[in-house]
């Protein structure tokens, strides 16, 4: 693990990102929080989404999430390309809350710059609408500031929280996975909302606007976050799911485990998915380590879910894109809960 | 109007903040919204929180506010006083969602900095779960993202979203305020969450540290923003509360009017109440308007009840430091809804 740490470090420093700044993080959220929870507060499975059981509502929790979109912002706002990133937001809170499938109810944005161009704010906020709508799910309100001082001319975050609707009984449970179960991938189509802080240092500024793979760098770069709502529902129709994880910062490395018992590791055969062009050129350019790169970047994989061995061939066929990646097995204790070979 | 707006831009235009600009935003987002509404979203009194109503859940809705706190972050960050914004946010976010009377059932924080500091990320979510918890609010999640080149080293921006639940009989309702009706004013302890970029601009940054009415300037300007929660529902134990207002950005007038039908105005008498020493301060630096002071401060209400004339005795005794501090009249169509006088 020492060895991990400081190889990945070794990429992501450069890019002023500090992994271990952010598990101390964690860590200390842990203490702060861990003296007191509220009783009607549910184990969420992998801290993917927070499960709160609706008082007086039988079966049903309330599932929630916040994100933002990382330095992505960052690469939109310097090009103007204001609209994609609500879209982006969106559709990457809805599939934090699908791997407990949730279905959304509503979503709420924050929208803060250190000059407010209407403009803009309408263009990002416009994105979030049409990709609540595609959901059927409320753009219940927001929060715009404008914040000199914080935020240099032109820049801008955007963040957001999705709320959803669960009967707990069909959240997943990790201790259903099984040596023999089939791992299901979805195709990701670029960076999503990650490794954004690595892409910009890797390719800088002034290429972005030069030709690569049929587009430009920033057409590869801004590729939207799509949703694998309707793509999960499908599967879900011919297979049974027992776990599935949205493949986000820490990639499949740190987050399929979140979905897994500790008795079994998940073996992907990575010759079973393509590598987006964008992310080839990222590994290429910076070198990156076989921890770097499956950490960092999703690496081709957007969404994994986890059946029975016997439904792995309905599930794949269910719709394009999706394929069998890999498979779980018995794991010794010493053993890593994810192997890519 | 027109006046209105050219000497309100004067102050805050120093600041760096456009009021023009967040009008034409809200503006342009009701235009990209417009054209779709989910059929369960409920109108929401005078936009302080989202409505939805519950599917299944009979008379049961949930309510939902996203926020931040504004360019306090600033003055906290540069103090490095970091656990108040926390509890700051949730505050404003509990008061938000008590206007529509809902009760609050989990908040989720975005917490972003340019370079991640694990203790100062610790202290401000301790902060946002010591307020959750005085409110058996479950801290149910939240997003923390290192942003290189978004934010300067030791700067960092906070923000959240709540969701409570109240039952839709119990939702305020403008129409019931009928002249006669009497004003309650709870107090503010100092700017709360607004008008920090018209205070860090009119205070500058080498004076925080300076003896001001018995402590420091950064004393008074980051006082915490309180909850009103407990006061509220104590009020409403000995009167018929018709509507209420949180006064935020905005001030007294442009937060009264959103639960007000147009048939009335709301009349204050200033002298029912102090004003603290720090909006007296900034009154006189920056030589504010009648205008400019109203809609930039609380200038010492930090929320406000309507009630039954016959019930405004009891509800100012309810409790210490609330106050009647004004009265319904008829209102003339061209006549504006506010008057403090």
């Amino acid at each position: 693990m020492s060895d991990e740490s400081s190889s990945k470090k070794d990429a992501y420093a450069r890019a002023g990102v500090d992994i271990a700044a952010g598990n101390e993080a964690v860590a200390r959220y842990k203490e702060v929080l861990g003296t007191w929870r509220h009783p009607d507060q549910l184990d969420a499975i992998g801290g993917f989404g927070g499960i709160f059981r609706l008082p007086g509502g039988g079966d049903r929790a309330l599932v929630a999430s916040a994100d933002g979109v990382g330095t992505k912002i960052l690469i939109a706002a310097e090009l103007r390309r204001y609209d994609g990133v609500g879209r982006d937001l969106v559709n990457h809170c809805v599939n934090d809350i699908l791997v407990v499938n949730a279905t959304p109810m509503f979503f709420l944005d924050y929208f803060a710059a250190g000059k407010l161009d209407p403009a803009v704010a309408a263009a990002v906020v416009e994105g979030c609408a049409q990709a609540c709508r595609a959901h059927n799910c409320a753009l219940l309100g927001g929060e715009t500031a404008e914040m000199p001082g914080l935020y240099s001319a032109g820049h801008f975050d955007l963040a957001g929280t999705i709320v959803g609707i669960v009967d707990v009984n069909d959240v997943p449970k990790p201790e259903s996975v099984v040596p023999g179960d089939a791992i299901i991938g979805l195709p990701s189509v670029g960076l999503h909302t990650n490794g954004y802080s690595l892409a910009r240092a890797l390719i800088p500024r002034d290429e972005w606007t030069k030709r690569f793979n049929g587009g430009t760098y920033a057409d590869a770069l801004l590729a939207e976050h799509p949703s694998y709502y309707d793509s999960v529902r499908a599967i879900e129709k011919v297979a049974r799911v027992k776990t599935m994880a949205h493949i986000t910062g820490g990639g499949l490395l740190e987050n399929v485990p979140r979905t897994l018992p500790g008795t079994v590791k998940a073996i992907f055969d990575a010759a079973c998915w393509s590598v987006p062009p964008i992310m080839t050129e990222l590994v290429r350019r910076g070198n990156l380590t076989y921890e770097e790169k499956y950490r960092t970047l999703n690496m081709g994989v957007g969404y994994t879910l986890i059946v029975p061995r016997a439904d792995a061939e309905k599930a794949a066929a269910a719709l394009p894109g999706a394929a069998v990646i890999g498979r779980i097995e018995r794991r010794q204790p010493d053993e890593p809960q994810v192997v890519i070979s």
